[in-house]
């Protein structure tokens, strides 16, 4: 299903054929037909984005529900979901990243197993193919090879910048103790990652993290002035003035590289 | 001084004149010549820019602070600003809008008087000199024309809301309950004003305020596709979504109608 963004129907049967051509009869992908509603920015209404993720995660016969694009909608439904969550839906993975991380860390939250992966939308991707088949493959056979390498056993989570600036202070956040926290970004000004990271490191949400890690950030406008500061420089600055320890690169971001990342520790 | 971006020094000679000229020998307006300093995004290092707000705050021959600029830049260094603050402090107001609302948040919630409304570099607009013009009558005459009409003796904020987003769980944020929260917000897509909107009704800083104003929202870039809801639509659906009174317009933008709203009531 599709919490923000529409999935174009040759997308869909881009990743089908993927999936049966590398995992055969191991694996069944169903796209719910909500994937190609539209409605203004959305793959449909919010009733009926809501009501496709109830539809597979309360759906004992599934044992994944997989995001299938970003953009923009997934944090206008999440209490909505949140709050007709049924028994069948403790017992299956919840995939996807960027946009997708409201939904993702409303349910990490409550308990939920949640993983930043990648997502149908990236077969479109130059390489994508390898994206989408890291995701099958870690959700069909836990191909460890898909995971993101930095993983060492610690609990972690990754987000868009972006995304987690807008969890801060709301009811969706997860408690991220001890957490090592990976961060990725796309289409940004630096002065924007750079509020971001203040609103980040400001909040006492993140006070008690294990590290932050910076995946890709990519595609970003012109700062006018330049703003002289690599989103390295600025990540690895505010984690110096609060004290969070800067724990080096993520292999993650919105390209056909980004590896999968189970949120919590135990997988 | 300037908390975020740099001001032009014919800006400055500008205001000046403009403040000769109308009220005469009744105010002098000092520029800080960190105002002018240049450090790649910034008006000089955030050393630089905190030493100056300390400056003019901690003197007890001045009677206002009045950020020079808007751009980016307050955030970074309001945690500096606010505790180093002397007991001469106290007795001014302090007046900024749009990012200097990081600073005006954070001396709100300390007890300050504050102010949002026009400040020196908006003399650069079309028909710039009647809104600093307004800022500088109010605060030497307390000339009410000046103020925001809606403004009915409830307490108040005006905030860009891309900055009241940034605030949300942050120690900088003020206690809001009861009182009218105006938004106003200037180039960014209507994707993102709808989800800083949910980040907002989200946010149970401001599950008991008063209700929502909404001022100018400028500039907008295209959104693709179309959203499909006006600004006012977006703020109107969040507010009955969540409970929170929608009271109309606000008298407040990046333009130069933009009104003076004192934070709190009893003014």
């Amino acid at each position: 299903m599709a919490p923000a963004s529409r999935l174009q129907p040759e997308t869909a049967e881009r990743v089908a054929a993927l999936s049966r051509e590398a995992f055969g009869g191991r694996a069944e992908i169903v796209f719910h037909p909500q994937c190609f509603l539209s409605e203004g920015h959305f793959a449909g209404s919010d009733v009926a984005r809501t009501a496709a993720v109830l539809d597979i995660a309360n759906d004992e016969t599934f044992s994944a529900v997989w995001f299938a694009r970003g953009g923009y909608g997934s944090g206008r439904i999440a209490e909505q979901v949140l709050g007709n969550l049924a028994p069948a839906a403790r017992d299956k993975t919840y995939l996807g990243y960027s946009d997708g991380g409201f939904l993702l860390a409303g349910l990490y939250r409550a308990g939920y197993r949640v993983a930043h992966g990648p997502i149908p939308h990236d077969i479109r991707r130059d390489g994508g193919e390898a994206a989408v088949w890291r995701t099958l493959a870690w959700l069909i056979d836990g191909d460890k090879t898909c995971l993101e390498p930095s993983l060492d056993g610690r609990p972690a989570v990754a987000f868009n910048l972006t995304i987690l600036s807008n969890l801060i202070g709301t009811p969706l956040i997860p408690d991220l103790t001890d957490h090592v926290v990976m961060l990725e970004e796309v289409s940004e000004h630096l002065y924007a990652i750079d509020r971001m990271m203040v609103h980040v490191v400001s909040s006492p949400a993140l006070r008690d993290v294990a590290g932050i890690r910076l995946g890709r950030v990519s595609d970003i406008p012109d700062n006018d002035p330049p703003f002289g500061r690599t989103p390295k420089e600025i990540v690895q600055h505010w984690c110096g003035v609060s004290g969070i320890p800067y724990l080096g690169d993520a292999d993650i971001g919105h390209d056909a590289d980004n590896k999968v990342v189970p949120f919590g520790a135990g997988w």
